[in-house]
């Protein structure tokens, strides 16, 4: 627990050290109301400044908060690892698609397409005469970012969510996840240093700590959108709070999900030592702390998925059990891994070796089994850490019928052989129907930053099934359209001139797509 | 009111005539709970066969749908007089209206942009290697859709929800108003002649009556999205029951607004009886009963708004009172206006014609008059039907100020002369900020069908800032995306494979736009 309260004293924000449980140090205060509203105000009179820097304003913005991340890098990942116990190999890694996330969303500013911008010339219609119309996105206004505790930089302060926001043009309020106040304090750092470095006011980014102030933000009049990454519950919380507001707003919570892996019976015979492998290491990848962990994996019954089986409860009983990422999410691990374990007709297949006695809150991976019949309850719920549930299915029609009970996930996985091609068929289209991105014979915990990403899903992977965390298209979630009837240009955006100022972007004409 | 309620006794619904607020007959009985379940997984299992027709065979659906509205047109422009009394002119042309957007939406369809889809090879990148993604847009499943009572065909049951709901691959459960219910079952039976005319399943689009029913579907776990036109109380309330499912969804909502109007010195100066008469037009186009209704005009103080002002009260005093959409419509009118007339500081400075001993439930065109110190409470809200109020401001920075008083609002015009340009840049840019469309030197009340159109606006315009009801991008409401990571060729979907089989789209291939 990070938050401590003591009577009537400001709550203090403590640096929690993962492998002992112990407070290091405060580092904060949770941020007052009348802190609180200060920033939104601050925020939302930048709002027009950084819409008024353009596109090519905004991805210096980006890229100058880029540099300010990895020149920090010496000093963010060993305080990044001391704070989550992520390790330095994976804290490196991660630094690097922070900084590049940064560095696409500068992309996709000057690619401009994302603007949508849309000239309809001023003429006769079946309806009579229209007049000229043109339409593009413009930034809703101030944005409050949640971070999440799995990823201390990719997902959090510097994230995914404060780089689609700021190219957008969207001044942002982190609310700090309690599980890495100290990074956090020094990633908002670094992108002030950034923010400076391009000439742009540091207040464009700010933080607020303490799950009121969270609350209070979601709140606030001035804020016009909210992005969050987190658990079902605290998500589904502060969506209601955003829902029930005199003036509800969009509220984009990524809430993980169960992430099935169907083995088809082609796949199991050919290659079950690979799936296994595979399987096991993406389930423990970062102590299974991922959102696109997977939960669930469903195994044909017979020799083949025997077989594939045994590899994996090999493999797991070879495995360590590794710090988490808070004492907190430990417990949480724990009991939940003894819920799915004590459940009705469920199995223990293998179990990680014990933490050692100085390890302190260590995940221990787990591996279940439970029948098919038994599917329901507490085994279709994520569990945030090291288990993974086997289900053996008799048929290509059973695997049908499981997978149309699973909840939406943010991916769905099958391994399938050339021999496999046909009976995939349905089962693609089932899990098509209830995942956001589908992966074939592969492992879901990496998810690329690129054009082509989706990472969401319907309830409960996500509050909003129309939207993306990650990928360039994260950026329409702060963007709404405006329409503009019979400007003179002088008064239009430059987008919508014609011709247009500097270099061109992607525009519809006439109802023509143009490139140029 | 339409709804009669009697004991035990099914809900009868009556087709009323405005004209004199008498029941004609009973047309339908309000859907029960079982009906409307049943609907609803009928709805479900169609969602596959929608999508399954493709965009051509979706087309092909749409342009079916508007012939067989066309070929109605005899029988149905004369109901929906009865029921409405928007007159047969102004009928005859929404039908027209009504075809185009079914066809329009049949292009939109054809070229395919609207798919995003978006292809990113496997290759390296700074984070290592990354796996063959690729993204598009899919159908999120069944669609609620919720009618309008002042558009009884382009915001009904064959409208643009329906039209851009059937295009993006959604079956359709509309919800009939209750101020025009033989229009709808007439309409509904064009649209079921036309998918079956297209060798379609009739069941795509299936019709539900009572307000009860309508609040079950919204709650119905087989329904993925809301459409909703209508008042704030009623949009309000449905959206609450969307957002506080188990499982919340979309809910698209368009409330009405204010639609503020500013004349700038240079217009009132040299247009004042052109845009009185233009305004008078607007506020008094079928009866006031628009969304984009203009109910505020902010009209410069001094010799040239005198001017405008007293050309407009002039206009307004000629003009007849005419007969609402429903009793219970004229009636909230009558009390709406009856509240703005009596609002502190407020002067009438012109009613039409007071209506007939035989004329019904009319609506008496009214033009109130206040000081900018006064505008609050009841002036900042829409009041639906023929009232307009004028507000004198005497700078262009307390015109500003008031504009920053606005609620969000559908539109936003302003009328200005070459020598107003400069000052109306900062009243513009507040505009913006709060409004779905800009009108230069127009009215608001034309809601063109065209790619570039915006028909929306933050809450509470609508309830969700990010999508429109009109237009081309109307579609993106109903879809979703997903990702597919490393599929085999003949598992992707059409749209997705290298080369593409049939005409191609635009996508976007490792990150540039591509149009063929």
């Amino acid at each position: 627990m990070a938050q401590h309260r003591h009577g009537n004293e400001a709550t203090v924000i403590y640096s929690i050290d993962p492998r002992t449980g112990d407070p290091r140090e405060a580092v904060a205060n949770a941020t007052d109301p009348a802190e609180l509203d200060t920033s939104c105000q601050r925020a939302k009179a930048l709002a027009g400044v950084l819409e008024a820097l353009g596109r090519e304003g905004r991805a210096g913005l980006l890229e100058a908060m880029a540099d300010a991340l990895e020149e920090r890098r010496p000093s963010l990942v060993p305080l990044a690892d001391a704070e989550t116990a992520l390790g330095e190999t994976r804290l490196n890694g991660e630094l690097t698609r922070t900084a590049f996330q940064l560095r696409f969303f500068a992309q996709v500013l000057r690619d401009g397409a994302y603007l949508e911008a849309t000239i309809d010339h001023a003429g006769d219609t079946a309806m009579g005469p229209r007049p000229d119309l043109r339409r593009m996105l413009r930034p809703l206004g101030p944005v409050a970012v949640f971070g999440a505790s799995n990823f201390p930089f990719a997902f959090s302060v510097p994230g995914g969510d404060t780089a689609s926001a700021l190219a957008a043009g969207c001044p942002v309020l982190v609310k700090a996840h309690e599980a890495h106040p100290a990074t956090s304090i020094a990633c908002h750092a670094a992108l002030r240093a950034g923010a400076g470095a391009a000439g742009i006011s540091p207040e464009i980014i700010q933080l607020v700590f303490g799950v009121e102030a969270g609350a209070q933000l979601v709140r606030h009049e001035a804020i016009r959108a909210v992005g969050f990454t987190g658990s079902l519950h605290g998500g589904r919380a502060l969506f209601d709070l955003a829902s029930t507001r005199a003036e509800p707003i969009p509220f984009y919570g990524e809430l993980g999900a169960l992430n099935a892996v169907a083995v088809l019976a082609g796949a199991a015979a050919q290659r079950p030592a690979e799936i296994a492998n595979g399987l096991a290491g993406s389930f423990t990848l970062g102590v299974g702390q991922f959102c696109t962990k997977p939960g669930l994996v469903l195994v044909p019954s017979g020799t083949a998925g025997d077989g594939l089986v045994g590899a994996l409860a090999e493999a797991v009983a070879g495995l360590q059990s590794t710090v988490m990422l808070s004492p907190r999410i430990a417990e949480a691990f724990a009991s939940g891994a003894a819920a799915l374990g004590s459940a009705a007709g469920v199995r223990i297949l293998a179990e990680a070796s014990p933490p050692g006695p100085a390890t302190g809150s260590a995940g221990r991976p787990l591996l279940l089994e439970a029948d098919a019949g038994q599917f329901s309850g507490v085994l279709t719920e994520e569990c945030f850490g090291p288990v993974l549930v086997v289900i053996r299915y008799g048929s290509d029609a059973e695997l049908s019928e499981l997978i149309a009970t699973l909840p939406s996930a943010l991916t769905a996985t099958v391994h399938g052989e050339e021999s496999d091609i046909e009976r995939a068929r349905p089962i693609l289209a089932a899990f098509e129907a209830r995942a956001g991105r589908v992966v074939w014979n592969g492992y879901p915990t990496g998810v690329a930053v690129a054009w082509a990403m989706h990472h969401g899903g319907s309830y409960p992977a996500t509050t909003d099934p129309l939207h993306t965390s990650v990928g360039a298209t994260a950026i329409r979630r702060w963007l709404r359209p405006v329409a503009y009837q019979s400007l003179p240009t002088g008064l239009l955006p430059n987008e919508l001139r014609e011709p247009m100022p500097g270099e061109t972007i992607a525009r519809r004409i006439d109802g023509k797509l143009s490139l140029s």
